[in-house]
């Protein structure tokens, strides 16, 4: 299924006023990224978006546009203000329909908890076409089209629509990391970072510094798609900071 | 100096490959929306950016055409992987320069810590015609071009460059919030939240469901300008809800 020879990118619309207002830390950022790098799919790019529809149909025909795959999170509930379903079948040119399969999935849902209304059928809407996302905490499904995937935003939830995608997705090259610790500041070896990655054409190196108990430390991220290189580069960094007398931390700090 | 009768809008663009890759969860979006708000000005859109040139040109040249101010985030430091301050100034279309006050700054800072080096000397590269915003922690500041504020990724250095630009910004009106919480789905109220919100035309209402202890529960979040319409809306909510037979929780559970 995978094509391990190129890369595969996604991007991830999160949709929600409360995330812009401050009111909720998004965790989906963080939890969809994980998720793709271990199905060997790569996040680009992620924006937050207002619940506006306009918005949402921006975003949502740029960054299909130039990736294998877009997730959304958020928006696809029953009450006025989940407006992703329709904003997004606005992106498509295609029409809003009550899908039978969701329809049915509410009913047995709702049964014992006052039945399906018009609100909560508004839950089995899909743009034409789609498919469902199975939701096991909540009925209520997500939405596949084509290479867009509509999932809830309480992540708890969004968690359970990945676990259900889990290996079905086709994935590329997987991004190989290493990371290395070391109590030192990173100007202090800012050269010896940029000529290592240099010396290394396949690997990227991120430096995070950290302040700790007074002093200061950086974990630096070796990544690449290629195992080898990304040994070698690892041990070349870590040689070159043992040089200068700092003493690494494998795994980082 | 604010002018509050209309909105001022804000973007923020979180530049970073640990972002992207799940390592770090980001803690700029919250802390940036939450500090907006009590400038009086309103996220309106997040991004977060790979660290890669044309991802930062293109975030900055189309955020920058349609918000009063522009974030940025990260990508700041001494380092190869830090390249804001020349994706930026590419976008801006002038040239990177050192910053007199700023290479000050940062010679007295690494007075007693090696000196400065041409890679700490990368920290006072600016996007020609910047301003500095103080950094208490590190040194190295911030940096302000017209309506864009370039500032450090890690979370405690932000806060502090946020804290030096607190009441410097101009803001406009002010959004109002007030919380109702309840336990119930939000599907059974969805019709009393539309027709609320219908009937008070400055408010915006959110649903926020969540499920503890085994209980469906969501809060309500009413938003306005105007503060009568704000109070009146929220009474309205708060009657309907509880003609539902549904007790209420002033300011959310």
């Amino acid at each position: 299924m995978a094509d391990s020879s190129r890369i595969y990118t996604a991007a991830l619309i999160v949709i929600g006023d409360e995330i812009l207002s401050g009111r909720t830390h998004d965790k989906n950022i963080a939890q969809i990224a994980s998720w793709l790098g271990v199905q060997n799919i790569r996040l680009v790019e992620a924006r937050v978006v207002a619940d506006v529809t306009e918005a949402i149909v921006e975003a949502v025909t740029a960054l299909r546009a130039r990736n294998d795959y877009v997730f959304t999170t958020g928006g696809i509930g029953p009450t006025h203000d989940d407006i992703t379903v329709d904003a997004i079948a606005e992106a498509l040119g295609v029409p809003v329909v009550v899908h039978p399969e969701a329809r049915e999935i509410l009913e047995r849902h709702y049964e014992t908890r006052g039945g399906v209304t018009e609100a909560r059928l508004r839950m089995a809407r899909v743009p034409e076409g789609a498919t469902l996302i199975p939701n096991r905490y909540t009925g209520a499904p997500g939405i596949r089209y084509d290479n867009l995937f509509i999932m809830a935003g309480v992540p708890q939830i969004t968690a359970g629509m990945l676990d259900a995608l889990s290996g079905q997705l086709e994935g590329g090259a997987a991004l190989l990391s290493e990371t290395l610790g070391c109590w030192v500041a990173e100007s202090a070896v800012a050269d010896l970072l940029r000529e290592t990655e240099k010396a290394h054409a396949s690997c990227q190196i991120g430096s995070y510094p950290f302040w700790r108990d007074g002093k200061t430390g950086a974990n630096f991220v070796i990544r690449s798609i290629d195992a080898e290189e990304l040994a070698a580069c690892t041990r070349a960094l870590a040689a070159g900071l043992a040089d200068m007398d700092k003493p690494v931390t494998m795994g980082g700090i």
